[in-house]
Order: structure tokens, then sequence, then C-alpha cells
């Protein structure tokens, strides 16, 4: 390859289309030069829009030789198909979150990557490039403070956009990042989850909203993630982590101060494009730089398989009403390189 | 009663004479004239310090005439006791929290009180006075901000000053002022808990410590509180309440914040004597100022009586490891008063 | 003097009246007993309300032998005459700020003090006993962060609540606190002022409105007073010290936040009122018991009166708009006892 | 031009090659492809590092039909040199600031700019690209607070790094940027300056310090900048403008605060390079996509010229003690465009 990562996306919905103005107009080193979709003439469109080659399907796409490296951002259920398609070509895949909807499919993907015995699969769990988990996570592996003992987290959205939000889609869809990002940051799996409904907020409609996520890891620590799609009042992630000897705090966004009106007025973000801009691009421009060293420097396929044993196991919690033990396999030594 | 309520002090323990001091030197239109104490040899030192009178005994305190008032600091098995020799004497009560260690014991109280048909009986919960937790108050009363659906709370203290703290003490002790005051902010009792013991803290030695105890009120408000005795920071009390429309923070006390050593500085209490010193003396002035009218604006037996059945409860579920109901048995209209 | 020292109040109108009920209302070890004003009927009413005597005059009341002590919250010309009757009669007074509007009347008082050889008069310059200056004040003596070098301080009204507001009162009735106050902090009298019109708000009318102060201590620190009267946002007093090590901010009131509508909002007072009520009681339990002790342990006469020498070469300064050279007298060793 | 930006670096000291590392590696369009310094061998040296080609001279670089726009990082009087050679060149060039030392030299450039006819210069005040500035420019053209009327700023480093501070620094090399970047805040020229020296820092040497710098604008806005060198606790910068109807101020670098020690404690930067990563690179992506556009889109020629002869009265002001006027020109019809 030469001194351009040449990048392929396959999916050009929303999400896709922010992939591509991100990796052509604000990163270096790769450049986005075709594009596929489950509909061939969207996809003519939008290479148009950008000045990009468009490929019939995706499996074209991932085949051409012109194509260093894959982005896969197509609905969730269609993310084994092209993941696996990259890896039987020895490319790298950058495939946005969740790698699939179900563990199984996430195993098979782990597997097909372990059969060609190289890393070549990262997944878009994008928190943990965010500048402020890194503070925490640095901070908690200088050990200074001591261990972490509980986490408390929560994880809000003014409303849900109109997506027509249902009571799964809080665990699957939302706190999947705490899920992921949570576990990066204390290093350790969990064992034990549950999730409980306080009184929902008559702005959820028949969602139960707000929704308490529960994860106890290995060691015991005891972690309190809030979902609150419904929060009318706005964007707000925040996580404290308490040490033995202290406590450290997820900080927020750098906004102006205006006091005015008898108060001190701090913006918070109104959607969740506000808050982690910067994170998307460390992600993104990581990947590039990891994938033309030919390596993987982010979470793999086994953090998606482990995120989404997880997720299936705080979903049936939810359902059940009950506390869900959840097992994960011991990381093979593939991933531990 | 003449200008000044004349009070009697039973129990000159440290809190006893820490409300001595606050009475008859800070406060106004109340005087401690008298004390008594289990070691009679004791409440005549602590007199002769004070200038007060000595009284044989608690009894004897309690009946005599030139007492308007009764103020009951002795240790908590004694509370009942007293208190019902002050309400016996149809005198005005302010009893330490808590009201009684056992529901048994409250009921009984309770009971006397209903008896001679008069409201004596004021519970020392006197975070309810506290004018973060007033602001806080207000705003839910407002409807501003919608229902509440939700809240985080938390008590931490540095360590436990020596006392050598056990498991049990972390509800009992620590978290019975969160019970009293979440259920008068929100104006709803409990139906059932459940305590979570995180990882322990490498400095809470044979404790669980910190623990994790969760309430849900009538409505379906969820609320999770923190206990931690061991926290080696400070101490530290916060509470979040997240209503339908906006979430509030209870304020942190106004310390001057200094810059130095490349970081922003602001101070946290040390222990708990910094934290609600006005709570402590405008509890006292209300108390005072009500009896001085024949009336108890405060906590009353009851809100003593519901505090004990739900750490009760409580206990239990730490000591079983299971969630267990609350069942409050139906206000008297007595208190509805 | 009895166990309760028997106050009179000489001026009776809204500050006094505020006076009157904080003292009998709020505060231990005092009361008022009677009061006189300008207005002898007037003087009738007030003294029914709060169910106290009326004197026929200040005079009257200062010598009635029932009377301990003496308010003087009369209007500013009338101070002198008052405080000095007071010192005659060898009787404790308490003079709100100014102590007399020119320093030639204040040096009459000292005078009249220094002849009677006994310390009796204290003036109202209440900002010395909020506790946040006195968490600032601790911090400077403490030398932990160096010499004080820069104090950026403001001061701000939301508007000047009907009084009429004229460019002269800038100096002479807002930041005449801070002269007092920050001489206080950092000990040291002032050797330099200048006064600066910046532009002026539309809602000032004719008076120039930011106005900012600049004064230099004899060591060379350096403050800068912005006084705001209309700023149409809230009332908000601030200050900086800049250390050789460090700075040091005064806290803002303890109020809780709200996040709602895509913000932080932390309510600022609207008025003064709000921002400093426990100084207000402290500084006159203190006074009541330091007069009950014979002694003064306050801002005295001889502050009082460096205070309006300070103030009228402001005022000079900012009428001729140029740089005035401030002579304080040296103080006497009576005032250093 | 082609798809990427050719630039040429003329100066390979700390900052230039700081900026190569930006372009090349952080930022897309544009690609340092060459450099030239004074020591023609440790251009070479660094070229190697770079992997870029070393020009014998400044001239040779500039004049390559190659290099497409240049960057001039020279030592300050070395500036007009290589910008004027660029101008003749019809090249765009990005220069440090000062644009040049003296307002003359400065001049010098805008009329060879003017003379060509062409926007090619670009002054390096990269606080105009910071994020919270831009926050407040924004909140200010919205004119929803009404106009500013007083700025109050600071800026201050926890030391001089071992450069050898001289007084004269201060407004020089230091508050150059608030010169700058509060008129372009203010959009308005200023009109009068003064220094004043308050008591400086034991640290300081025989530099005084702190310094504070006044500003008049044209409309009256009162602008008061402390430069505070040796404030031995962090790298600080603030900023909060006083606007008719509300205060608007410059947010805070977003670190985790850690609750420890009895303490909440949020890091403050320790050097200028951790304040404004992201101006840098904001400041430098703008630039390459201006001149790919063949436009300037940041501060001008002008802007360098109108900043030195401010700092050049404020540097009279300083040297003289006393209030200076500033004059500035009216600017050309050529830089309205």
């Amino acid at each position: 390859m030469g001194d351009t990562l040449k990048i392929g996306v396959v999916g050009v919905g929303a999400i896709g289309r922010t992939h591509i103005d991100r990796i052509n107009n604000k990163l270096t080193g790769g450049k986005v030069i075709g594009c596929a979709d489950y509909s061939a003439e969207f996809a003519k469109k939008i290479a148009d829009q950008f000045g990009i080659k468009a490929f019939d399907s995706g499996e074209a796409l991932i085949s051409d030789p012109e194509i260093d490296a894959v982005v896969v951002t197509t609905s969730d259920p269609f993310h084994e198909q092209y993941v696996t398609e990259a890896i039987k070509a020895g490319k790298h895949v950058f495939c946005e979150k969740p790698l699939s909807p179900t563990p199984e499919a996430c195993k098979r993907i782990v597997d097909a990557e372990m059969a060609v015995g190289k890393h070549l699969v990262q997944v878009g769990f994008m928190r943990r490039y965010d500048p402020g988990y890194a503070q925490l996570k640095k901070m908690i592996d200088s050990k200074k403070y001591g261990a972490p003992l509980v986490l408390h987290c929560l994880h809000r959205n003014y409303d849900d956009g109109g997506v027509g939000w249902k009571t799964s889609m809080s665990v699957e869809n939302s706190m999947i990042h705490e899920i992921d990002v949570l576990r990066w940051l204390v290093g350790e799996n969990y064992v034990k989850t549950d999730v409980v409904f306080p009184r929902s907020s008559k702005h959820a409609g028949a969602a139960k909203d707000p929704q308490i996520m529960h994860l106890t890891t290995e060691s015991g620590i005891y972690i309190e993630v809030e979902s609150f799609i419904f929060s009318h009042y706005g964007y707000d992630v925040r996580c404290e982590v308490v040490c033995e000897e202290g406590t450290l705090n997820l900080p927020e966004p750098p906004y102006a101060m205006v006091r005015c009106n008898d108060a001190r007025v701090t913006p918070i973000c109104h959607d969740w494009s506000e808050r982690f801009p910067e994170a998307y691009n460390i992600e993104f421009q990581n990947w590039i730089n990891a994938s033309k060293e030919d390596r993987v420097d982010g979470p793999t396929a086994w953090d998606g398989y482990v995120a989404q044993i997880t997720a299936g196991c705080a979903s049936k919690a939810r359902d059940t009403q009950t506390s869900v033990e959840i097992h994960i396999p011991e990381m093979p030594e593939f991933y531990k390189k």
C-alpha cells in the first residue's frame, strides 16, 4: 500500500457518510476512494457527491485490489457478512458497533479472524478515544488512588430523536457504549448484571425509561449505569470512579459560562453529535495509522464479542427482572498479543 | 412558661454537651438550666462546667416543674424510657436519632404520644434543616421539573473516626439519615429495599465497605445510596434528584478555591461536624420556637418509627442479600394534623 | 450590666428595623428594649410593633440608665451626633457604615473616643464577618501562598433598586465596602488611587456605570475593583487574591445546581440581602458578646476614619480623572491595643 | 496547484518543527515538502528527519516552483524579509507572530501586499482559533447580552521556562496575544493604554512581574490584562467579558476532577503547549484550506501591523509610566474585502 490508505465504505447511510467526510476532509493519511450500499443506485448518488467510485456491491468493493481497507457501516445484521468478507480478503476492517447483534455472529467473526491468523478487525467503540475517558484510564492505571470499587455512570439523551424508542434499545443501543468502555476502563470482565425499571417519565410513552443497569466485575467492582433517553434536558454522559483513596470524574465539555438572569449558566450538549466529536476523529486517525502499519490498535473483534455477550445477559436480566450471571470465555492467546 | 424555654438535657456525652453549648450560646429563646446522666457524678461535673443544675436522674429532671422541655441524648437504648417519661409529663421532648433502635420501641412511643393526645416528640433528623436540602425540597414541590424518578445519593466519611465500624452500622448509623431525609424530600414511603456489597476497600478491615442501599418508593422512584465510611478522601454528602425535565443537585459547602501547584483546589469537609453546622442550629432554633408555641414542627415520632421500620428491612436485606419488601402502616389521623 | 445586653436603637428606618429583628429574634445575649427616631411619632409606631419602649429623642435614649449599648442607624449625616453622645455616656455603640460622611467628622469621633480613653465604637463593615472573606484572610495570613501582589475584585448589583443612582455613589456607597474589607484582608493602608469610567451601560441613565477603582497599598499591592450597579444580571461580589505561589477566590453562595434546558444553571443572588445574611448575624453576635465583655472586637472608629479618607481621595480621583495620593495618618497607640 | 498544498518552511527551530509535524502528521490537504534555515546544515539535518527536501536558503525555497505556499518561522527580525519574498512570488505565506518586531516593518509588508493587489499573508495569532474564544466571539456578535463594556483578562505562566525574562517581554511576547485576540473579539481598535507595575513576585528576579496592561477601545470598552510570568502555580489564561446584560467567561480546559485529600482537585495546564493544542490545529487546517482556495481567512498583515502599533504604544506607556494614546490608521479598502 502507498502513502495513503485507500479506503472503501460499505453502507452509506448517515453514519457512513459522516465517516467519509471525516476521513477525506479532516484526517490525514487515508482516503475513501469508493463506496457500496444495499442500494447500488444510492451508492452511485453518494459516490458522485463525494467524487469517489461506486461499487456494485460490498463484495465487489472489498475484493477490489485498489481498496486497502474497509469501513463497514451497514445496518447491524449485515455487519457479519462484510466483516467476514474483509477478513477473508486479508484487509483491515473497521466495523461500527455492534460488531454483530448476536454473540453467536460475533463468535463466528472471531473464529474467522483467528483462522486467517492476523488481527484485522476494529470495532467502533469510540468512547475509548475520548480524551476524558483516557484521563480516567490513565489515573486508574496509575494506581495512585487505589483500586476502583464502585462506578456511578449515566447516559442521558434529550429524547430519542424520533427513532421510536423501545424498552430493549436502552441496553442494546445506548448502554452498550458503557458496557465496552467501562470494561476497558477497569480492565475486568463482568460476572453478573441486573436491570431496574424506576418510575418512567411521562415523556417516554410506552418505553420503560429511565432504566438502571447494574454490573459486577470479576473483582467485585459494582457499576451503576443510568440510561435516560427522554431526559428532556440535554445529552449528558457522566462517570464517577470511586477508588480506595479518591474519586475520579469524567470532565464535561468546555463551554463558556454565562452569568445572566440571576444565574450562572453553562451549556449542556443537546445531542450526541456535540459530545464526542474529538473521539471520532482520534478513533479514525488511529485506525488509519495502525492499518498502514498492519496492526489493530483499538477494540478488537474479541471486545465486540464480549460486549455482545454482556448485552445479551443484560437484556435477559431486563426481560426476566432477575439477576443474570455472565460467563465470558477465556480470551484466546491470539488476542493477548 | 415564661419568655425563655427552660430546657433539661438527659445524657451529657459529647453530643449532649454540644447541644447545651448551642442552645445557651448560639440560639435565642431557650436555655438549658439542668442536666442529668446515667452517672449522677458525671452530670454534676458537666453541670458545673455550664453553670447549670445537676439532677439525680433523668426522671427527676423530667418531672421537675421548673423544666419546660427536654432533650434526650442518652445512648440509643435509653431513648424510649426518657421520651416516654417526658410524654407522660406533657413536656416537649427532642430526641436524638434514632428515636429508638427497634421499630417496636418506636411504636410504643407513638402509642404513648397518641394516648396523651398531643404532639410532643421531635426526632433529631437534622438533614431536613440543611439549607441545601431545603432548596431541593422547594424545587421538587414546585413541580417545575416534573416528577422525581431516580435519586443518586452518597454519604462518605474519611474513616470511622476510631469507632470500630461494623458492617451493620452503615445502614443503621449512617444511611439512616438518607432514609429519613429522602422520604421527606419526595413525600413517599418506601416499599422495597436491597443492599449490595461492592468490592471492599483495603482500609475497611473486616467491615463491608462501601455498601449500596437501593430503595423503591410507592410511586416507583428508585433511590441509590452509597455509604462509604472509609473513603479516605473526606466527608462528602451528595444527592442528585432526576426529574422528568431536569436534575437537581445538592450544593456543596462554600469553600474558597485556591489555584496552586498546577491545580484548582477546593476543600472538602474532613468530618461531619464541618458539613452541617447550620442545619443543627436551625433545627434547634425551630424546636425552641415551636415548643414555646406548644407545637411540633419537625420530624415526628411517626417519622422516627417509619425510619426504623425501613432501616430494619434494609438490615434484613443486607444480612440475607435479598430484596425485602417494606410495609409501612397507614399513618394515623393524629399525625396528619 | 446583667445577663442580657440591653440595647437602644437610634434611627428606625429599614436597616434599623432589620437589626432590631435580628437581635431580638435570631441572636442571643442581647435585647433591643428601646428605640428613637428623628420622628418621635414614627419611633412610637415601631416601638409598638416590636413591643419595646419609644424614647423622645436619641439623646434621651442614650442617656437612659436602662440602656447598656446603642445602635446608630440614622441617616449618615446624623451618625456623628449620636455616636459622640454614646461615647460621652461611656456606652458601647455600633454605628452603621459610614462612620460619618466626611473624614473630618470621623476624626472628631476618633478624638472623642480617645478623650474618654476607652474603646467604645464599632463600625458596620460587615464584610469582615462573611465566612468567605474570613477564609481568604486566614489563607493570606498563613503566608502559605506567599505575599499578595494583585487583587481582582468586583461588586455588581442587578440595578440600583430605584434609589436614583448618581456617579458619586459607586465609590461612596458601594465600593466603600471593598475599601474597608480589602485593607483588612491585606493588612495595609492605601497610598494611591484612580477611578476609571469604562463605556457606560445603556441601563445606567445619566450615571457613569460601571466604574473601576484602582488602589495601591503601601507595599505596592495593586487592587482593581469594578463596581457595576446596573449589571442587569444579579448581585455578584467576587475577589481573587493573586499571591506569589497561588491565587485565592472568594467562594460563591451554595445554591443547588439544576440541569435543564440544555444547561447547567446555578442561581446568583438577586440583591444584597441574599448575599451576606450570615455576615450580619455574626457581626452583631460578636458585637453583643464583646460589648458584654466591655471590649470592641471589630472595625473601630479608626477604621471608619481611614475608610472615609480613602473614599474621599477616590472621589477626588474620580472627579478630576487623575491619580490621587492617599495620606493616612499614623495610627495612634490607643488603637493598637 | 494539485490536490495537496505543497508547503515550504523557512526557519526550523522548535516552533517550525512543530508545524512540520502538525501539517504532515495531523492535518489534511497540505504537506511540507521542503525547508530552509539560516544554517543550511541544520536545514539538511531536519529535512532528513522529516524525509523532506532541504533548500540552501529561504529565497531558494520560496522561489522554487514546486512550493505552493510558505510558512515563516525564523527568528522575529527575519520575518519581514521572507514574508516579502513570498508576497513577491505571489505565494500564500503564514508568518508566526509577530509579523515583524516594529510597526514600520509591518507597514512595509502591508504595502508590499497591497502592491501585488492580492491577499497572501496570514499572521499566527492562533488564539482566534481556540474554540473557547470562538464561543465568546459568537455570543458577543449575537448582541444577546448587550454591548461589551469591560474585559477582565489574565495570562499567567508557571515561570519563564528559563528564557531569561525581561520586563519588556510581558507586553511584547506575552500580552501581544491579548492585544490581537481582544481587538478581534470586540471588533474595535484601541485608543489608549497604560501599564502598571504591581508589587513584584520574589520569583521574578529583576523583571517587573506581574504587570497589568489597560487598554481602552474606540467605544470606551475598558480592558484589563494581567500578565504574570512567574505565577508559580500554572499556565492560566482567562477572559471575562462584561456586557450590559450578562458576563461571558472563557471556558477552562476539560480536565477530570479528582476528589482526594479533603479536596476537589482539577488540573491546570503547566505550560502553554497544553493549553491551546486544538487552536493550532484549527489555525493551520484553515490556512491550508483557504490557501488552496487562494484566499486568506485569518489574521491579516493589517492585523499584524495594528497589533505592533498597539504593542509599541503599550511598551512606551510601560517605559514612561504614563498613559499613551494609540493612533491606528484608517484600514485601507484593500483589507475590508
